[in-house]
């Protein structure tokens, strides 16, 4: 059956397979039989390997998709009736089809007005204080992504000048990680740094993208706030059956180290076609180019000629294009990617 | 890591593993990149062996568990004011959690009243005429359990006749597929013959108790009942991005037959069980063996006695148990534990 | 406009009008202009009406009717994958459409599987420890109604015992109380004995069947359960923009004793009917006449017979009966009915 | 009890009273008894009123109030995974508390980005069709406010236009028309003309703020739109047990011709304020007077000084405030306030 040259396509990290040491981690998963829905080793080793990872006793659960991870993560910090503080470039917002509202029931999202994907503590403080009357759905949480949607990651100051605006509110802070990995190695900091120690309630650590086939972890750091968690996700469709297959490939990803080498992979071959084509004639970098992604304007022939060269990205209305490095990106087709925009750009 | 030997486990068919053929599957598919969201040949491929296995152009769809299966499909019949009716073993009453009545909105089941796993056309009259005043959620769909809970296998007639009395009221019919690939090898049909030949209009068709390890196929043989339903699923977080390791699977399993093997070992290997021990001193069968379950009632030094040998079942109050054939359940240790029940039953 | 003579009809206490203290409530609170949303000085007045009556400063919420008012309440003490128990005559169970369901997102109802209106503290143990697995939905809640559906009433000793489960097994106790006026007249203890003295978290105090036109109530015992139950209300529809007019009402009910007039009065025109009719040849009542219905069953010529002398009620399959007074059913009326049932029953 | 005096409050149209045609609909329909749940000759009379001014058979449903009206309404055209236009100023984005999303169990609102309360086809358009991937929920149903929140009022031509863009893209029109009967006044057009003859497929006329203590009209033009809508009012806890006293109201204020008076009165006053306070050193109206609103902007020592003499108005960040005048505003009271306005801004 056919399929993209791998080292052709730059479009989304999701079009990656799996890793090699995900795929191991499976392949032990695989030897007789254990317990379904989670009573099984495998899944008590995963939920270890995170609480090792961040150095902390946090509530692990383990569920397929993003979209049901940052949702259901909202629907337990949320009743119905609140609302939850995001960007206006927030994955929760512009691409789940209504998911966090569908598990809340209802709460909303209050999109800040500015046109940038990092929320500032000011629109924290606007959208959560410019209103205290009871149409208004009360503000509950906040959620930032994780790098950001842009590829641009937030500094271990700016979180937590976030989570002190959040606390100073009476909102919970919730982080959309699911390209959690390319923002540790970005920051070369510890997962902890990034996330209770800087004070993040909740965070979704995105599996899929970081070389997993299927599968994301939600973390409460306040195990407090992950009372009944256990049931929601079984309630919401999001417990499986036979567990260790999406717990299993986390003991792979995390013990190995290949979780933040597959993170630091990708981030390299973003900058590596920045550094290269950012100061070419009438191509401009959209966004700092902080982890895993490139988004770029140039000219239509230039994105034009590309695609006809056989490359694989997203494009935008008005000469917009992104570039998405995987853990399976190749940096010799990056250079040649960088050699076709330069010689397209001319 | 610690397992429960394969060898000794009955307990259920979500104890397995994943069959050889489902994962040469995925270890085909994850080579080089594809599109993400279903849009990739894996997931065509598998929708069209679905469509070829079933002789007709049904509308197919991909997600992760059956708790979703089901209740999305349920949710897609229905209306939040509408009712489902079941019989009062299906496992959309018993083990979901509410997930049907969540993924709806409110969708509420009318349990039949008398104790049996199968539905009988009765049941479903009854409960879908008794009342027709606002107060009662007005009756939209009917569910059944292919094989049942307990082990049971609808005939052809029985299906039909229900079918038909399903059409009479206006209802539509919904078949709970967790393992239809038993039932299929029980009755020796076509999966054409069980489902949109008899007269049902949605098939939920188990892919984890039948080798897999993640993932259920939802058929929709009306197509005007599947409009929409693609959103559906990405709104509830059903929607896998790396789709293709939750499709292509299926490919391994329809294509080489091996979903029906799997079956109809699981069936055998129960009904092997079920000669030797049903004529036993105070043993006897709580239902017919028609499936891959052995349902039995045995006193209570007979099942203490097989747990002190290491055999995993389950077990319900007042000395009833479970065991549960998987695809890789080993003949020669279901006669060991037939030799186990008989020389403690003497 | 033709309209069922009141004297004739005792079919629902829902088809009575307005009663004269009421209509004078709201016709005071026609005067003038007052903020909108409850922060008016009516509401203000109602809700205290309500401590005073109780004894206790209770959270106070004013909403539309009795379906939102039970369905609310349940919603504030569960999340979705909650489950409440109830006796299969409740109301909620039989005749809300699923409402419980709706607002709550999926909390399922528990149905108490004897065949009585009153529930027992065995049923609530049964059904809230019967399982502790994630499948099951977990118990948080207790509905009882009062008087039941049938018209009995629980004595204080029943409900303090039910309450005393509920505490043990950390379920919250929630009382229906459509008719809690016939319920207080029946027992002639105060509403504080029969509520939070016995350990009842939530009531919801029916205007609607008690002589107002529109309007339940809903008392917080435990002011940390009514938590943003104002947002709870806005967001369903429950919060009237000019609340005046469900809340005065309640100071013409509460203030002026007619409430509890009402309830003494309904309750004395079915002690009534009962006492002439309960020996009659092939009459038998089919529950204990506690409230202010009447349940028998007759003869089916008894009943065509009182048909055809133009007598309203409630008939069910096989021969049964209701009879429901209300605050305006008049004595000398129920004598003539009680009289035809003699007749016809000779 | 205290209240703020009729002829000083102009802050909102839900702090009138009940106007005296309503007051005698709802006396007479309080006459003996009739059956419940809206089986009785005013809920027929009612509905009948309503067919017989918008000239067409149109299902007409009663429901308490305009979130539920609303929410209803836009829950019938929409699946949970639909999506809903509206401008930024919408009632149902702005001020319902994520009533839209709960009753619809995740709908999103799709709010145009441009700073007005009119909704345009250019606004529809854009948010229609710049999407059509499954990750953003599938556009269904458009709602304007009819007039706007801002007192505008949309011309015929208008409502036409936004029409013929909706049936192009395949999307329903609901008109919330909480001030239903002001646009008509503004207008001077018939309920027909300005709903089903221009293209709209749902009507909500408000009733409450049109001189009704309690109660909203739900007119579907489409009947099959209609389907099922009585259970989801039901189960939505919006069936009122003594529906007469929702219903009849109606026949008061429609029969006698109250409800155009009613708008025009309020319209009247409306631009009675802003003819003498548009010119006005410092003063300036924030929008075109069309309805029964005026917007205006003032130095805060004139918003101040008001206060002080006991005028009753909202007042916005930055010195905006709006007067908003129902039936009962009287006319000399309005020009007193012009008057002190006018005193206030020399």
């Amino acid at each position: 059956m056919a399929q993209i040259p791998a080292s052709q396509q730059f479009a989304s990290d999701n079009y990656a397979g799996i890793c090699p040491e995900v795929w191991e981690g499976m392949r032990k998963a695989n030897e007789g039989s254990v317990p379904a829905y989670g009573d099984d080793p495998w899944t008590n080793g995963a939920a270890e390997a995170f609480r090792t990872l961040f150095g902390t006793a946090c509530e692990v659960f383990f569920v397929f998709n993003g979209t049901a991870a940052n949702s259901l993560a909202l629907a337990a910090l949320c009743q119905s009736y609140n609302s939850v503080v995001c960007s206006a470039y927030a994955h929760v917002e512009t691409d789940e089809c209504g998911a966090p509202e569908f598990f809340s029931n209802g709460s909303k999202l209050l999109v800040a007005r500015n046109d940038q994907a990092k929320l500032r503590p000011d629109d924290i403080r606007a959208l959560a204080t410019c209103r205290s009357d009871i149409h208004y759905p009360k503000p509950k949480a906040v959620t930032i992504t994780q790098p950001t949607e842009t590829g641009e990651v937030y500094t271990l100051d700016e979180i937590r000048e976030i989570a002190a605006t959040c606390r100073a509110l009476g909102l919970r802070l919730h982080m959309d990680g699911a390209r959690f990995a390319n923002a540790c190695a970005a920051l070369g900091c510890s997962p902890a740094e990034m996330t209770w120690q800087a004070g993040v309630d909740v965070l979704c650590f995105g599996g899929t993208k970081n070389g997993m086939g299927v599968g994301e972890a939600i973390l409460f750091f306040d195990p407090a706030l992950a009372e009944g968690f256990d049931y929601r996700c079984k309630q919401a469709g999001q417990l499986a059956s036979k567990m260790r297959f999406i717990s299993a490939p986390w003991i792979g990803l995390l013990e190995t180290g290949a979780w933040l080498r597959n993170g630091a992979h990708g981030n390299g071959c973003a900058k590596a076609l920045a550094r290269r084509v950012a100061a070419l004639p009438g191509v401009s970098l959209m966004f700092p180019v902080e982890a895993n992604a490139v988004f770029l304007t140039a000219p239509v022939s230039v994105l034009d000629g590309l695609r006809a060269r056989g490359w694989r990205f997203y494009t935008f209305i008005g000469g917009g294009a992104r570039f998405m490095f995987a853990w399976d990106a190749d940096p010799a087709r990056v250079e040649q990617l960088a050699g076709d925009i330069e010689a397209l750009a001319q």
